[in-house]
């Protein structure tokens, strides 16, 4: 069976996760977390929120109006994708009893039709598929993605037969000669697709490529935000997808949209998608994106606003976004074979994303702005969860973005230390990572398993990267060959084989560009994949709190902050203490205080020459 | 007795390079280079050339008429001056005895007044000190340096003796209601310290002071460049040195007159001296200094023009400039206890003063360019030979650059593997430093010997650093003190303590001031204290030589290139290879081709912002 890895046109094929042990400090961290805490966490705010207990009166199970938003199926259904993930990564029996009991809930739920949200089941039975903004479509593309990584993980089929069941009543109410339908809320595309790979029946990914043909043509209906005069492009519902020139609307659905798009173009080959990918994101990386992958200004709108509008204190950059740049970029890594899609994958892995969990892993941020005034915090929950929930099925997922493989290549995407376990033509081969990545840029690949074969490895280089070094046990390496920003080192590997790759790691200045006006005159700063912030827990000891052109940096790991991090101390050669900053990632987690990523810079001519 | 590193004035004190062992690579495959070829090269040079024979001419030992320029005497004394410093890193017996033939030679053709320049003795008697340009006091400066580097090495002073003597006819001729005199070529104001602080007689330095004060007042005589319409600024006489504001004038003069100043400050304490050296050090470094730590763009009168000229393809940077910087910058250190005269030692120490050598150590540039069309090549000698023997006294010293002391505070001013002897008031210190600088910013430092005490250690960040890791033993330091560009580290210290600082060393883009025309659109790689070039023996089989902003660079340290260096290679993520590089010093060891330190850089507008 074809897995969302091996598409016909994506031109690298993924390695899932379960295929990466990761074996760091830094992710096996958030990963225990997440397992330990978050999904617990969010398991428990579904029982006391009623989403869960929805599920049970909808199957007559229990008494009762249904609670809470229409929506809230999601949050559940997400929590148990999670689940599914960690079972993978570490099997829980008790977790698993958990899911199960859900699932049997679930599937009590579902009508007999297949029809599957209890908020119409219980509230407005007499409206369903009627608004094409209530999420009916987006619930049931989470239904499916939870059934499918539950079924991988445990074996048990009885969430995904129920998802096949829902699927197949969406397929046989809308299509072409059948209904229009546009999804309000995008999600549904891509979960298609992997009901697809999953089942191998064509017409999941093709009513997926209908509906997305369907976008921009006017049979958007009941969308709350067209009644109130913002358009169609709030849902991105204001031209066909093919014809997409810049990022509009509301940022989650975009990136579920443009990750399902990619998806299609990879089945497809439709170059119109592919186009109009290529064109989305170029916008949306070099005019609409933070420093930290996170995207969307916009409280009003969720979502994008004006090319260069990125204010700071007030920036939504909602945790789901972020993860949304991952999904998305992940398959334009796949689609285009080009590493500078996995450079966005890992600026919004390493900051914009997990930014939205705290190390405890039971709060969440919803919104994550790059300055505070000290009042925005990580709370447990949200009436509309949707972020922690992410969160929880987001970090178990994180191997899978460490390798790809092509034909006789081995990709390697990210640095995390742990093995992975590849299948080239030439045979499996384990490869490991042994590095300290996030904080020190040496890594050292080991092939450890495997047949003695002729294969090609492919090591990003990090876009943030200025200088490297490379080595093939103690041959020091001239003229690798690169390409789409991966260095290639081609020749016959055995077990013992060590390549070393050292990116040279310092703390950089990073500057906006000029149309930002937010950050007229400011710097940030950037170590490793890292974007630094300045937290008033540190600070309130310092005067002055800026960069001039004088100012370095001393890096320091405090094993006792914030769970192990590299702290940035700026000093002027003059003695002047400017500040101490920590990774954005790791922000909000002692007392309340002011924070700030973009830093006044004080600019001195005289410095600007060699000095 | 006074050493010049102990002047009153000086905030710190110099440790002689007779202290420190040098046992790394770099400089120690120059120290041989020097002593194995460019001293015996310069020799024999000096011998072919008639400049040894001038002297046995002048004592009446051979027949025969001046041969050569007035002022070739002064090769001999630097010659000697380097054999002194050889002799004390290592004995060497034949060299030694060479030099006490030339000694013999020299002392036999001073006059019995005191006198001793052979171009005047031989061919012009009847005009001694009748034109201030004639350099005998030049040519004196450099004999006393020799006399006392060769005491010193050797406890023989012969030498000395003469150059006692030829001192006290200058002071007997010229001072305080004698004659006038301005010095054409400045540089015995330094040597009369250095004469002052070896005999301890004080009028030496009061006649250098008194020189210094001449200067301005409309005292030159016969001054060539005057009557050709340049004016007395080319010789630093257009206005009292302690109204000096910027640079003019020939380059090395200034240099010597710079370095005599800061030695009459460190002893007067003559805040006008001091005021003036920091107004003319500004000018220099922030506006008239290339990136190699060259100056004087100009072949017209080998020195300063405007702000800002700083053209590369007609730089002139003559050899002894780059090497004057070295000298006046280390005294500014010493003078203000501040890092960024050591920085700048350390740009001209590496880039343009070795520059001036082949690493065979028998070819010599004059002029040290910053781009060249292929014609431009170092030569076995020059009529005017004042480069090559330049870099036969200045490399040989090297060590003393690397320490200085303040009581009870160490102050580590270059890296260099090897060993300092130190001595604090709380004892004798030996520190040695572990380093393979400047190829890897990590330095070790370990208290080798000396009785446990409480002192401080300084490291000098260098301005070319941007970020560095600081640990003692095990324990990371955050909080250190800095201090004029040093982070202090105060504690007690015992045999077997070990510093560990890593300087995070990339290849780094420099820019130009924007006024610095000629570096318009250009973009220089320097990677640590080296500043990198492009030559046509590395690069034919590029098609573009230039740099974008996505280029990246990998460095590979390769041992059979240029006596081992790590080359830069430049290439775009996209795959195309632009260009390699190599450290400026390096350039035209092999096969004869263009050459550019700055090289054109394609901005992209959309690049600019994180990516």
């Amino acid at each position: 069976m074809t897995t969302l890895q091996q598409l016909p046109n994506f031109k690298f094929h993924g390695v899932p996760f379960t295929e990466v042990a990761i074996q760091d400090s830094f992710w096996t961290a958030r990963i225990k977390a997440t397992q330990q805490s978050t999904i617990t966490a969010c398991l428990a705010q579904c029982e006391q929120t009623g989403r869960i207990s929805n599920f049970a009166k909808s199957a007559n199970l229990m008494e009762g109006d249904f609670e809470g938003i229409f929506y809230n199926d999601s949050d559940v259904y997400k929590v148990l994708e999670g689940i599914a993930y960690s079972l993978m990564i570490e099997p829980d029996a008790l977790m698993e009893a958990q899911a199960d009991q859900i699932i049997d809930l679930i599937v009590a739920a579902q009508q007999e039709d297949g029809y599957l949200q209890t908020f119409f089941t219980l509230a407005e039975p007499q409206n369903k598929w009627k608004d094409m903004n209530k999420h009916e479509d987006y619930c049931a593309g989470h239904m499916f993605e939870a059934a499918i990584a539950y079924k991988q993980a445990t074996g048990k089929r009885k969430l995904l037969d129920a998802a096949i069941k829902l699927a197949d009543l969406i397929d046989s109410l809308f299509g072409p000669s059948k209904r229009h339908w546009v999804a309000g809320h995008q999600e549904i595309e891509l979960a298609l697709v992997k009901l697809f790979l999953e089942t191998g029946e064509e017409r999941y990914w093709k009513l997926s490529y209908w509906m997305l043909e369907e976008r921009g043509h006017g049979h958007g209906i009941g969308y709350s935000w067209v009644r109130e005069g913002w358009g169609a492009a709030y849902s991105q519902d204001d031209v066909p997808v093919r014809d997409i020139t810049k990022a509009t609307g509301h940022a989650v659905r975009a990136m579920y949209m443009y990750a399902g798009m990619a998806d299609i173009a990879a089945i497809s080959g439709d170059q119109g998608y592919i186009d109009a990918l290529d064109r989305v994101w170029s916008n949306i990386v070099h005019k609409n994106m933070y420093i930290t992958g996170g995207i969307g200004p916009s409280r009003h709108n969720e979502g994008f606003t004006a090319d260069y509008d990125l204010p700071n204190d007030s920036a939504y950059c909602e945790t789901c976004a972020s993860i949304g740049m991952v999904l998305w970029n992940h398959r334009m890594n796949l689609l285009h074979g080009d590493s500078k899609y996995a450079d966005i994958v890992e600026r919004a892995m390493y900051n914009g994303s997990i930014a939205g969990v705290s190390l405890s892993g039971d709060k969440f941020f919803y919104v994550n702005p790059l300055e505070s005034d000290g009042t925005h915090h990580r709370v447990p929950w949200y009436d509309c969860s949707c972020c922690p929930t992410q969160i929880a099925r987001f970090i178990p997922s994180i191997g899978g973005y460490v390798y790809a493989t092509r034909g006789n290549e081995i990709i390697v995407n990210q640095f995390v230390e742990g093995a992975g376990r590849l299948s080239l033509k030439a045979g499996d081969i384990t490869l490991r990572q042994v590095t300290e990545y996030p904080w020190n840029g040496r890594i050292t690949l080991r092939v450890e398993e495997g047949e003695a074969g002729e294969y090609g490895i492919q090591l990003r280089i990090p876009s943030w990267c200025k200088s490297y070094r490379l080595a093939v046990g103690e041959q020091e390496i001239a003229d690798a060959q690169t390409d789409k920003g991966y260095v290639r080192l081609q020749r016959t590997w055995k077990p013992g084989d060590e390549i070393t790759l050292e990116l040279t790691m310092q703390v950089e200045r990073v500057y906006s560009h000029p149309l930002v006006l937010a950050n007229e005159g400011k710097v940030a700063l950037q170590r490793g994949p890292l974007v630094y912030c300045m937290e008033e827990i540190d600070n309130a000891k310092y005067d002055v709190l800026n960069v001039t052109a004088a100012t370095r940096f001393r890096t320091v790991y405090e094993p006792e902050l914030l769970q192990g991090v590299i702290a940035v101390y700026a000093e002027e050669p003059s003695g002047d203490q400017r500040f101490k900053a920590i990774p954005y990632y790791a922000w909000d987690n002692r007392a309340a205080g002011q924070m700030k990523v973009w830093l006044p810079e004080q600019r001195d001519e005289s410095r600007l020459y060699r000095s």
